[in-house]
């Protein structure tokens, strides 16, 4: 090979997913595309806001080019993070300040950056099942470990009891994704008070800050009334990675940004290693413009009905059937209990029934498979009678 | 520490660079912003083509928002990466398809997935100096070490004399940067038919590919009727990156592609590879919306001329009052001989006129300067009498 060797494995498990998507291209193929019903992926259907084109349109008419398509301060634009900040504090009773905010390529970019800045090879970093699985090579891009603490398959809330056994002498940080995907979670109040409490004990232990990475690309997308508590106000050592791929989605653009509370042990260390890493690895500064439609946009309002439509169809539906879901409190994935040991047989027999479903293993939760919902409602009626013959080869 | 370690130098560089800037500030609210003449960053001056804005409303009025804003395959959009090939079918006789471009967040962010591919820590990439200092941070990035070849300054070609010697069992790849910044100079097809000699014979050596990363951001900037001989049909085992920074004056979009020729050696293990470090790296894929620009202004002309007009004013007027300067053919940097043997003294002089200048040393060049031209014709212009009374300080 003359790749990387740690770059081998994800080859490989890349075109696993590959695979997928190609069957279910050829799937399409012979029962006609309307007859396939993919909820494999986390593409959201809900179209942009209209005050994005709007914004795009402003900018482009009333400011310089050079300056709309130009470098600035590898953090971002100040005025795009002043809003950021001020967004924030507006809602969230927070103080951040124009330094707190990193304007990234997404949350992925994001993570990255912090990972980078952080991790000296073997170090460790923990998540808590199930867990996005890219975390896994972003831990791996610089030779880092990524440490698996099981899920909690009773309450899919943080599996504290085990925590503080899992945090060595390597541990630099601990990933969590709230709301969760997969498991469509959202971690209480109470969890995160208890998760800082733990922490804390083991940072005296070991003699060093544990980092807590806080994902946040769903963190408008919940339901039932509920409000996702605020990471930073229960989390002392907590940094922020938020994206607008799901609440304005925008994936494709790649925007988001870091908050980085000046709370954080060593913040006059780890800010500007985070902004020299958003430069070093390569993506310089977010995409211009699109800072700059953020500025505009920080406020607009997210359509998270639509996704509560499909969200209540599809579970209701599901446990109707007599299949166990995990009630999704936010995001847009319902989490379900494959009703074989092997959770591939459940996903391939869904195959057969025109239904692409993903197995958990990935996200370290073998047993359970992952159903992205944010596809049109007209898609999940439609599959309805599908899913009722899936049910009845297991429940009769 | 809390921060990584070899992220350390990285952050300590970085402030140096940052207070260079501040004091560029600073001098700017003491002298007056039209009196401080900075030649110290490569920011394109000249605006992006009309046709870029076009395409931009054209897309957003033609196409489905989520599109437009969404996931798309991790290598970029298909129409894209077909349009970018044909483009270079049509310049320069290659034969490109779809699969050998990877559309990428800049040059910067091919480049770091080339790298993420390729290297296990330890491994070498070697550059000729002088060479953009940020391909040390870009190898720093996967533990990789970079080994620098001391400049050719008779000729500021490669100096290829030597580079057998350089080339380990370590050797992963080699970073040319075509037009040279900071030098300005164009590799001629004699030289790199002799690099690919070279290469093919010290592959055989050490018995692996060394690939050639040909970094061209400045391949459409030449003079004098010069044209950029194509990489990849002199060396074989090149990996062409491209950025629309320069060429469209796109630099804060962050929009590039990598061209991947069959030709390379283990294609099918390193093209697959780089899709997946796309990926995992946190990019994801390149910025969408830019994506489809490129795609619509693939053939948009560049303004050469203005920087043209730049270099002859700059050169002419330096050489004239005594400065020995490297005549550039290529991209928007004058590379200065800086008349006292530490050029850090040289750019405290300059300073004190009120000329901001750069140090070469981290461009591995140690003794000369760097003097970007981008900049406007008028600044040029009214900087001259400052250059005047530098010059006085060294030739009388």
């Amino acid at each position: 090979m003359v790749i990387s060797k740690n770059m081998e494995n994800l080859v490989a498990n890349s075109s696993v997913i590959r695979r997928l998507f190609e069957e279910g291209v050829e799937l399409a193929a012979v029962v006609g595309k309307e007859n396939v019903y993919d909820y494999s992926l986390g593409n959201p259907s809900v179209a942009p806001p209209e005050a994005v084109k709007k914004a795009v349109y402003h900018i482009l008419e009333s400011r310089d080019p050079n300056f709309v398509h130009g470098y600035m301060n590898n953090s971002g634009y100040e005025e795009v993070r002043d809003a950021v900040a001020a967004s924030l504090n507006r809602r969230f009773a927070t103080d951040f300040v124009r330094d707190n905010i990193i304007m990234t390529v997404g949350a992925a970019g994001g993570l990255n950056c912090i990972l980078r800045a952080l991790l000296d090879p073997g170090d460790e970093v923990i998540c808590f099942a199930p867990f996005f699985g890219e975390y896994r090579s972003y831990v791996s891009n610089f030779a880092g470990t990524l440490v698996m603490i099981p899920a909690d398959t009773e309450t899919f809330q943080l599996n504290l009891d085990v925590l503080d056994g899992y945090i060595t002498e390597k541990t630099k940080a601990l990933i969590i994704n709230n709301p969760n995907n997969p498991s469509g979670a959202v971690y209480s109040a109470q969890t995160l008070d208890r998760l800082q409490a733990i922490i804390e004990k083991a940072q005296e232990r070991i003699g060093h800050p544990v980092y807590v990475i806080s994902d946040e690309p769903y963190r408008e997308l919940v339901y039932d009334g509920l409000t996702v508590p605020f990471m930073t106000k229960h989390v002392k050592n907590c940094i922020v990675c938020y994206s607008f791929s799901k609440s304005l989605s925008l994936p494709g653009e790649r925007i988001g940004y870091l908050a980085i509370p000046g709370q954080i042990d060593a913040y006059d260390e780890v800010q500007p290693a985070i902004v020299v890493a958003n430069r070093c690895l390569g993506y310089v500064n977010a995409p211009s413009l699109f800072q700059l439609v953020i500025g505009e946009c920080i406020d607009a309002e997210v359509d998270v009905e639509t996704y509560d439509r499909n969200r209540i169809l599809l579970y209701n539906s599901l446990t109707e059937m007599g299949f166990q879901c995990v009630k999704p409190q936010g995001a847009f994935y319902l989490f379900v209990k494959s009703p074989v040991a092997d959770e591939n047989e459940f996903v391939e027999a869904a195959k057969k029934h025109n239904l692409i479903i993903v197995s958990a293993k990935s996200f370290g939760c073998p047993g359970y498979v992952r159903l992205a919902y944010c596809v049109s409602y007209d898609m999940i009626q439609r599959s309805i009678p599908a899913f009722k013959a899936l049910a009845q080869e297991y429940f009769g």
